[in-house]
């Protein structure tokens, strides 16, 4: 039987402000992109979702970011290629730490917001991200976007990569996403996300914001955690790929 | 040859800020508590001086505090128990992640500041530490002030406890140190301390501040690192003791 | 015609953290209890708040805490006199300087949370809050508990202070409040916190957990504004004030 | 007679950590730019800085920066324009709050780090420190690089701007500061720095780094305040104007 992992960010309250239903997302994909504690994640909401995620054999990744609480980590930051390294592998290891006393581990990298954009072109940035995760454990899979110098420099370095597609954002014809400040970069009618995820899984095709179809090769696509709708939207998606006979597992 | 764990705090500069001399400080202690981010110690600090301590063969400990750069994790914060657990968890796996891409480890726990005061006897605080150790790794060792709650719940969950003097610490009469409010609190005199160290391992006596004679058992000595004298006294302390025929190795 | 001050927290978002309905509870209350930056509030949700409530006429008050985001300044922090002083006129100079901007001004001050709480008792830090308001602005109104250290304080040190009381708290016979960790401390029937909200300023009574009745005299109420029900509750309390001809107004 | 302003970075410390002789460079300068807590600067440091500046009748600026500790505001930081205004208002008003409880008052702003260095060019970011300076008080000079798209921008909106050379800088045949990462970027010699300083004053010239005469018309001349040696070249700089006959006064 197909299948494809759904991918989620996850563990991002902090203290006393709650972002998302972690609980609710972790009955739905496969995969958990846990904060790390730069840009949100508390060690206690990071331990209890690590947790949640382990009971559930969700896989757990760590969700690294600058160092910007004020900023959610969206933000670029020109930060010096050997501290992201030491940056990166400061939070892989403190999240792997709480992992492991609930009996898990971490499974796989995935950056978040203006990192994760900032290293589609910024090569310093994107080298240091991979030489954190060839020190800390060159076994780790890294998540990113299909074509990013991320991506490339990591599989250079001989990591596992896996390319990634987004459920709910428009994309140019030439593949990219569309800037979230323009009108329709973010799909909100789980319907219509259920049938583009289906689409991209089964046929390897997704449809431009000008109608291109573009040929796409996931291994993973990413649904979003913390809009309102996020999920009404992942349960749209599950639930669509199951009754297409696709699971929702783990990449390989 | 009889030997003795010389302890010290390391790795407590935070970005453009620097404080201690730590090379200097790793050419003469076995054993390093190196801070964990939360009081002090910006990734990249931690990194080269876990780095500094491997090439040296100098042992790493994780120096857990209170979240709190402010105050340099010298001010008590009342967090709640389980927060405090995940908080210390957190702080030994970044650490540990860290050390681990220098071919090095956490081999131990130390507290730092306020907190190591507060879990002398706050009960809930002490087992929220122990707690954390045992999640992380039962075989964990734990530095902390004979005594104290700390090391008196870290046995009674079966943690090696390893009970620490410190050089340049005044003791009341009944064994506790005199507060760092009082004159005299903290001794400057390199070679009175050097014979204070030497007294305390080769006898097992300390001399209170009212002249009393404390039996003392301590299986490491703590030689502070940030004071402008530091070098110059933990430089004393050994040569004293390798003078006298006594070993700085890390406690067994 | 009679009238009370309803205050409520607000401005307690941080970056991408949304917590409570400050627009809602600005049309509601006299006294916005802004925060300032140290436990919650980005200075772009400071900023908007000081609009909203300049807009609405309602008066702002500085809503100084601890340097506690984790913690959301919950968290009894051992702060030294001298550096809690400046950290509130830090605050209270920060928050002034952004409704300055917007043509208003800090009008009084209240502590925030754990800083509250132990002020209601702690000599040494209520006097600390009180030489920051001196140097700041000696005119400067502060509000606090009836009878607590930091009003005593005040008031002899000739500050114009505000003894407030609690919609939604229980008492203990002795007037103080009910633990939050008791059952029943925090009421939630919007009718019922009405009623003893009338109680309170029409009979200048409260009626305590054991059926007691206690005198209060209350300048101002206080409605939390982050809990679930926060809005119904003060719409309930506006509501039930101005169907009895009691006017809800600054205090003066 | 003629004068000339010097102006330096104070303040700059944080908590245990120390930086800088803020007592021996406000002997020697006229104008203060202290730090206001987002890159550097407890409320503890602050307040002692503008009162030992006060005392010294040294002008205080706000030193505002990015939020970004651990960087020491040196790292560009895409902050949204909004929320820079929001945050550049906050540390204003932060800064003049302490220096008004000492008598005293924010007389001048200069962006530091990173933020200096990107509102050379980037327009959106100079606009908006300009939004807060006009927010806050329009009567405020600004401190910056001449030509700077930062200065150009205060000058349209009406603010009073004030052009600053670098003692201890070398700069390009085209006027721009040599960058910190190439050879010779930064002098280090007292005498030669006196030198400069002398001639930049008295007739209006700067030697580039290849030799090139450059016209200068600084109003103000920073003089570093963190280098070990920064005392030393500030003494030499203070009294080789002062032998020439030129006084070390604030602008006007």
């Amino acid at each position: 039987m197909a299948s494809i992992d759904l991918n989620s960010d996850l563990g991002e309250s902090f203290g006393a402000w709650r972002l998302g239903d972690d609980d609710a997302m972790l009955d739905l994909v496969s995969s958990a992109n846990i904060a790390c504690g730069f840009h949100a994640g508390d060690p206690t909401t990071l331990l209890r979702t690590c947790r949640a995620a382990g009971e559930r054999t969700v896989r757990i990744g760590a969700q690294v970011g600058y160092r910007d609480l004020a900023g959610f980590g969206r933000r670029f930051l020109d930060v010096a290629p050997a501290d992201l390294t030491a940056d990166v592998i400061y939070q892989i290891g403190a999240l792997d730490g709480l992992a492991q006393t609930v009996d898990s581990a971490v499974a796989y990298l995935k950056p978040h917001g203006a990192l994760y954009n900032a290293i589609v072109h910024h090569r310093e940035q994107a080298r240091a991200v991979v030489a954190a995760v060839l020190a800390y454990d060159p076994t780790l899979p890294v998540l990113g976007l299909p074509g990013s110098v991320f991506l490339v420099e990591a599989e250079a370095a001989g990591l596992r990569t896996v390319a990634e597609a987004f459920a709910d954002r428009a994309y140019t014809a030439t593949g990219e996403l569309v800037p979230r400040t323009e009108p329709g970069a973010v799909l909100t009618d789980p319907a219509h996300v259920a049938d583009r995820v289906l689409r991209m899984v089964d046929r390897g095709e997704i449809v431009a914001a000008d109608g291109t179809v573009l040929p796409v090769a996931a291994e993973s696509v990413c649904v979003h955690g913390d809009s309102p709708s996020a999920v009404a939207m992942a349960d749209a998606v599950r639930t669509r790929l199951v009754a297409s006979g696709i699971g929702v597992e783990p990449f390989v």
